[in-house]
């Protein structure tokens, strides 16, 4: 029997890639996604899309009312940034962060990892294209699998779990690069921060253009459903 | 201003302590309590009870569907455990430990917190009487707040997050005295697993055998409905 890992999947460029890898590894899939009041939730089908084309044993759709939280332009009626250079990117902690939002998913996996008997956990954190957000930075990966096997049963009893950031040092060309020789249509991602309701890319926000630089650079034309 | 410390509700005797405790120090209370697929619901009714008898600013509940993911009698169709001996409960993790519950639960505290302003975050984890399950002990309490500060903006920024579990090396008549010392109304609190629909204790689970053997020790009357 294969084994099984848990990947996190938003439906964006990142985590379609990140599932392909594990596939890759020989692991059976069991993607997880959020319902946590997004702006971008049609990047929920996006998820459904990648899910069903890559394969997996299962896809979950979670419900967390973060937007009762609130604190984030996702989730808040603030408005998502555009058309900002690289540099102006990089240098603060954007407001698109939302408040612990890895450490909640990653939490959510890791509870879903314990009951299926999975001990692999993948998330498409990344540092090199956007370092802006604390919870994608390997320092909070280690910190929260340590954390992880004290807190578990399985963990306790020895039977350890791994969290896989294997995006972590690529660029977004390198992540496009390796998704496209693993065979990921990436014109079923949605990266956007603010899309269109039937799901076109915003084209000017953060996380389009970076995804435009990516496809730059990597020489590959921009499969992108932009507005 | 007061300082803002955000606080774990459940509605059970601990977290009615520590709310207590937390209040006692001088904190602004925002109580959070979790509507999770659990089978003792009305533990809900008892938190907002006890939130609105000790005085909290805000009473938050967030919804949060572990049913979907089980592996636990608290939210799945397995039987909760009855008229257990204390040796028989602390032998093993008990099948009532929810997989990466309070994980689950702090990484939402701690979004909320962060959001807020506070940096003080309460839990009524506790070893001595019931060391069962993983995620109450010290060293997980402690994996938390690092992975915490490293993994959220406040906690990189400097401004960190402090997670306090006052009862972690109490006993409960220990906790049952303090909380009477600071006034708490135990007969609006719910410890039990497996209650009457109109939140009567059914007298008989790992919970309650505890509950029970605490008040006995602590010489204090048992306020608690009995079915």
């Amino acid at each position: 029997m294969k084994k099984k890992a848990v990947v996190l999947l938003s439906g964006g460029l990142d985590s379609a890639t990140v599932l392909a890898i594990a596939k890759s590894q020989g692991f059976d899939i069991y993607a997880i996604s959020f319902r946590y009041g997004q702006r971008h939730k049609c990047e929920l089908q996006a998820a459904e899309k990648v899910a069903n084309c890559i394969g997996v044993k299962k896809h979950l759709i979670m419900n967390v009312d973060l937007n009762k939280i609130g604190g984030s332009a996702l989730t808040d009626d603030i408005d998502v940034p555009k058309g900002r250079e690289k540099n102006q990117m990089s240098n603060t902690i954007p407001i698109t962060y939302v408040p612990a939002r890895n450490t909640i998913f990653l939490s959510l996996a890791l509870a879903w990892a314990e009951v299926l008997g999975a001990r692999d956990i993948f998330i498409g954190a990344n540092v090199v294209d956007y370092s802006g957000y604390p919870d994608c930075r390997p320092e909070f990966i280690s910190a929260f699998e340590i954390m992880a096997n004290l807190g578990t049963k399985a963990g306790v009893e020895g039977d350890k779990f791994t969290i896989h950031a294997p995006l972590s040092q690529l660029t977004k060309a390198q992540i496009i690069g390796k998704g496209i020789e693993l065979g990921v249509d990436y014109s079923l991602t949605l990266s956007c921060y603010d899309p269109t309701e039937d799901g076109k890319a915003c084209g000017n926000c953060d996380s389009c253009l970076l995804r435009k630089k990516g496809f730059a650079e990597a020489g590959i034309p921009d499969p992108t459903r932009y507005k």
